[in-house]
Parts: C-alpha cells; structure tokens; sequence
C-alpha cells in the first residue's frame, strides 16, 4: 500500500504479537510524527536490550548482571523458591508483596503438541537447587491451564525424592468477582478449596 | 519493576498509542525472545522512516520522493481531488478502489478545542491547487463526526468562489449492518440520502 520503509516499518510492527495490520499502520504513522529524537531513543533501547539482558545464571529470570537482583538480595528468605512457567510472571507476583523468597524460571511448560518436554525445560536446574540449596519449600505457580497443571503434576513427582514441601497456587473466585460470572470448574475449585472461618 | 534497560524499553513501548502497560511488557519481552537480525532490522527501520519518508509537495501525502506515487501517476484523473484529514485515509479509500482521481492531505481538523483552526491545516494549498489545475470536482471526505463535519462545512465556503462542484462522502447504513443496532443519527441520514431503485 505503501512506499518503501514506510511499508516495510508496518509490516515489521504488524508481526509483533499483539499488533494487527490496522495498529501497526496507526503506530508506524504515529513514529512519523513523533520526534526524530525519541524514535533514535526507541532504536537504541532495541538494540540495547538484545546486548544487555541476559539470563540469571541462578533463576533464569532476565538480569543484566549474571546473577539478578532477587537473587543477589541477601535480605530475601532463602528457604522458599517459586516455580513460575516466564521471566514475567516474576513481576506479577513481586506486586503482591506477599512473597519474599526467590524464584525459579521454567522457561514454558510441558505441552506435547508444541513438541515440549521436560528436558526443554529449567527442571533439572530446580532438583540441583532444592538438593544444594537450604531450600524447604516450593511454591508451583505455573498457569492454572491444562499445560500449567500437567507441569506441576510433574514437578511434584520429580521432586518427592528430594523431600521437600511442594505447595500449589490456590485456585477459587477472583477478588472482586461475582459468583454468577464465575466458571463451574473454577467455582467447583473454590468450592473444593473453602477456607474455615470461625 | 525490571532493571535498566529492559523496564527503559517498556517505558518507551507505552508511551505508543494503543500500547498499555501489559501489552509494552508483552511487547518487550517478545523482542527479547526474538532473534537479533529481527530486533535489528526493526531498529534499523524506525530510523530509516523517520529520515527517508517526507511529504509530497502536492498533496501532503507521505512519500520518499518529492512527489508521491499517486500524484505523479498520470493515468489518473486529473480533474478530481478527495480531500482528507490524515495520509493514512489514503490507503483505506485507495482499497476500494472506487476512486481514480488524486488526494488532499487537511493534516487534521479545524478544532477550536485543542487550538487547530484553518491556518493550521493546509487549506490554502487546496485552494492553490483548485483555482490551478483543472479541478472539477472535490469530494470531502473528512470524518462524519462533528470536527470533521465542520471542516466540510468550511471547505464549501472557501471553495464556494473558485466554482468547482463540492460534495461529500454518503453517510448511512455500513453494508452489513443491521437497522435494529444502527444509531439514530446514522439511521436519519440513511433515510435522508434514500435513493430510488425503481
């Protein structure tokens, strides 16, 4: 439709996820406007990010160091480590602030279809460090998707010989959610899951 | 919430229109999992569009030339210019491909609100541009909202002196569409421009 960069720039954005062929139109004329400092600024965070982000050796979370800084923060509790499936679901569960021990990046999960195995994953890096580590608890927070419990089903198994305790995210109602909107295998969870309260 | 570089890049993903907090975060970590050449090439990109594409000195339009494609396209007709508020309104009635005479680029509004009134936009050029070449006809297609609608309104007062037939794009039904979710103002115009079948 377009002549030459500006066409190739709309193609490049309309395959990042996310971003159809109409978004990527309104954003790649929005970048035409803006500028021209702030569109360098944008292609020199790029290139930066690919150069300098790398993986905690540890965690496997992204770090421009080679450990990160949960994992280099001696004030954290060293005895608990939370499994999650991607580096940004760390953050999610940092918002909470109700967790103060290190995390464990699997780097995706068990899924079959895509081909995906165990040995794909950072699995045999969590036994190494739940057996050197003082590690006493695992939290499992993988997604509570049919991949995402396939894997901690698995995890549980892998990790009985190292005796450690293996605890699951709870499933139930979203705070703030209503009972009539809520999915029977989610309110069947909640259900299963009830808490005494007096 | 991330270190240097990385939360830098997601700062600046979310300050594009359309692009959230989540989706920067999404977008972000996406190029980090992508391979160098891509992240490299859509760096490369950005910086190419903002010093190769200009504005064509006729229309407006965007273009790498003095001149764009459709303006230096002489099997068009000469005798027609579709006058519209952005260069990217080109590209949605070029796909009709109802329209074979040439653009007018506004580059926005008269809108008294955010400070634009007609000096800003580049109606003294269509003026130029009708009282020279050998105009027949302008079609308005401004947005059917209000800023666009007073637009039109202004054009055919301006234009009204240089003699050249003014009209406006249909407003009506989407084709499609159902009258029971049609608005009432879209339906009243709709009844107002009815054209007879038989």
């Amino acid at each position: 439709m377009y002549e030459g960069s500006l066409q190739d720039l709309i193609d490049a954005l309309g395959r990042l996820p996310g971003v159809g062929p109409k978004s990527a139109q309104r954003l790649a004329f929005h970048l035409l406007q803006t500028d021209a400092a702030t569109v360098e600024n944008l292609a020199k965070l790029l290139l930066e990010v690919k150069q300098k982000v790398k993986s905690c050796k540890t965690c496997g979370a992204v770090s421009e160091t080679e450990m990160c800084n949960i994992c280099s923060d001696t004030r954290r509790d060293l005895t608990s480590i939370c499994v999650v499936e991607e580096a940004k679901d760390i953050s999610s569960l940092e918002k909470t602030r109700e967790f103060k021990g290190r995390y464990h990046v699997l780097g995706g999960v068990i899924s079959p279809i895509d081909g995906i195995g165990p040995d794909q994953l950072r699995i045999k890096e969590l036994i190494n460090r739940v057996t050197t580590e003082e590690t006493k608890e695992v939290i499992v927070a993988t997604n509570p998707n049919l991949e995402g419990e396939a894997t901690a089903a698995y995890l549980v198994r892998v990790l009985e010989p190292t005796g450690v305790l293996v605890t699951r995210l709870a499933s139930g109602l979203p705070v703030g959610g209503e009972l009539e909107y809520a999915d029977e295998v989610t309110l069947g969870r909640a259900l299963k899951g009830r808490r005494q309260v007096s």
